[in-house]
């Protein structure tokens, strides 16, 4: 890297994985002088539109792997659920941000609530499920309605069950065989929200203002900015995000959820409690909203993180709301686009039931 | 084109020209989940960074060009030095946007000037120059200092020199031989200004606030938005660029540069007078400004445009400041960021004198 450790412009951003994430990432990049190059399984991967170089093979491909990493200055990746010995094993090439750690600590349930707990951040009570005798045990000590969930590959309601008898236990338990699991306490929450940040190798770091999400079957539905929650939960919720990263010695953009949840009535501490949900070490859904009503949006904001470049503005100009086309949605909404809409689209072949097929960021006036 | 002629969803935009217009135009379209193809001859051009479609050959290869056309769904170009008949031949396989009318005005300085007195638009005072004869003439209608111009191929001051004598006049008609040429009175004008104008197929028009423009060496220099005018000026140049998109059957963003002349002390109309400039049929660098200060920024509305989608709301959000980063001022420009400054850096290789290398769009707060 050239001075400072600053990547230059002109430089290769790998990215692994070629969704919508991957492709929001290399058009910020673009846009900063940057090319890129996508590894990704997938050959109708969306992200393949956007560059000229793309590696089609399996995650777990160590050669390609090392070709890949020997043919880019920085590597990041757009989701969690990789192999993490590839990361390790891309790490011992060249500089990936965000770090092995992180991404160990995001993609296995168990260690990232550990990780929190450390940290001194609520999260909900929870115990590891193995077996019939470790369920009642956690059913004893969590009490039900819970959440029994896999430990990894988890997203959009995957890998989740709600149980509210032993019998939804043991069932799930058949379901999840062979898989680690965790029992959740269900959190009675007034809304969610998330905070999206970011922190560069020089340790800077920036954050956004809190997202209020709303979730439909499971999957995001809309964020809106700024969120229904009193100033001293945002600035509470900030400082939980701005601990995180440097606590990871983390570089890149990174995702928080959190429950908000209504103080009890003889609490001393008059205001919601925020219970950590997850974290994601990239680009998060629920930061989308940044492109509409940001000088610096997320994806800019990632890569200049990754690049150790100053990191832009955070500032919000103005209101919004980003809602997610799922599925069928997507048909048409080229054709009933309103004034005040800024269209994200995918360009993904196939709606699928489900799919995140584009988003719309639209201001509230 | 499916209903309303609009372009479906995951369409491919064949862009003619490889250069930051193209790129930028290539980064829209992806958002709006579109694909690309970019036909250039340079093997060079930073748009060859944001696709995986490319063509290289020269501008006017017919076989290339048909191939091109038959593997995209709609054509648009990002400069208007192309032959006119490559663009007719496009016109005839596939839809082209602007139109060949729309280039063939644009193209040639006194087709410009033509269309635009014929609109009533205010334009300098000028004479058509194609030898000695014909210079002595138009010096004696014009009056000295004026500028003279070949009608062709002219951008970034190239093709133009001021005329402050015959002698000068005469030099310059060697220097332009064989071209034709024409002699501009001299505007002695208080501030540059350009209104950039959308329009789609179905007629649907928006424009964006007036600039005011800068110029360092023929080159723009910086962009400011909101311009230092009268609302009722601003208003006019709104006007006249709405009514030359409407009077053109135009579809795309078409760029219109003004001289801003101060009224005579003894003229019934207190107001300054706009002189038309220059109409560019593209998105044009005095529009750039639209990426930070915009929903819909100039190159998201020139895809929408051409596909015939909805228009995007070109409302001003915050002030705004666009300066172009020319030759060498890019070396080390990613290092020195500041917060509030949104850059844009085009990837080129070589920062050659007076070459457009990125711009910067900073907030005015």
């Amino acid at each position: 890297m050239s001075k400072n450790d600053m990547l230059p412009i002109g430089s290769t951003i790998g990215i692994i994985g070629g969704g919508q994430l991957g492709r929001m990432l290399s058009l910020a990049a673009a846009q900063l002088g940057m090319k890129t190059a996508i590894f990704c399984p997938d050959p109708q991967s969306p992200a393949f539109d956007v560059t000229p170089n793309i590696t089609i093979a399996p995650y777990d491909d160590e050669a390609a792997l090392k070709l890949f990493a020997n043919s880019v200055d920085v590597i990041t990746y757009e989701f969690e659920n990789l192999p993490l010995e590839s990361i390790k094993l891309l790490e011992g090439i060249k500089n990936v941000a965000p770090n092995s750690r992180a991404l160990a600590i995001s993609q296995d349930r168990l260690q990232e609530k550990q990780f929190l707990s450390k940290n001194e951040i609520n999260i909900a009570p929870y115990a590891a499920v193995n077996n019939e005798e470790e369920l009642k045990a956690a059913i004893k000590k969590i009490t039900l309605p819970a959440i029994l969930k896999t430990t990894r590959m988890g997203y959009d309601g995957k890998g989740q069950r709600t149980i509210k008898s032993l019998e939804d236990g043991l069932k799930a338990l058949k379901e999840f065989k062979g898989q680690e699991l965790v029992l959740e306490a269900f959190i009675g929450f007034e809304r969610e929200i998330s905070v999206i940040v970011a922190r560069n190798k020089n340790g800077m770091v920036r954050d956004y203002e809190a997202a209020e999400n709303v979730h439909q079957n499971h999957i995001l539905k809309t964020s809106v900015v700024p969120a229904n929650i009193n100033r001293i939960v945002a600035k509470r919720a900030s400082r939980i995000a701005q601990h995180i990263v440097g606590s990871l010695n983390y570089v890149g953009v990174l995702g928080v959820e959190f429950f908000v949840v209504p103080a009890a009535s003889d609490a001393l501490d008059k205001y919601p409690t925020l219970i950590a949900n997850e974290i994601a070490p990239r680009v998060h859904n629920s930061g989308h909203w940044t492109q509409a009503a940001c000088l610096t949006n997320q994806f800019e904001q990632h890569i200049r993180a990754i690049c150790n470049w100053p990191l832009g503005d955070p500032t919000r100009y103005c209101d919004i709301k980003m809602e997610n086309l799922i599925g069928d949605e997507i048909n048409g909404a080229n054709e009933k686009l309103e004034s005040g809409t800024q269209p994200h689209f995918y360009g993904k072949k196939q709606a699928r039931v489900g799919r995140k097929m584009g988003h719309l960021n639209s201001i509230i006036k």
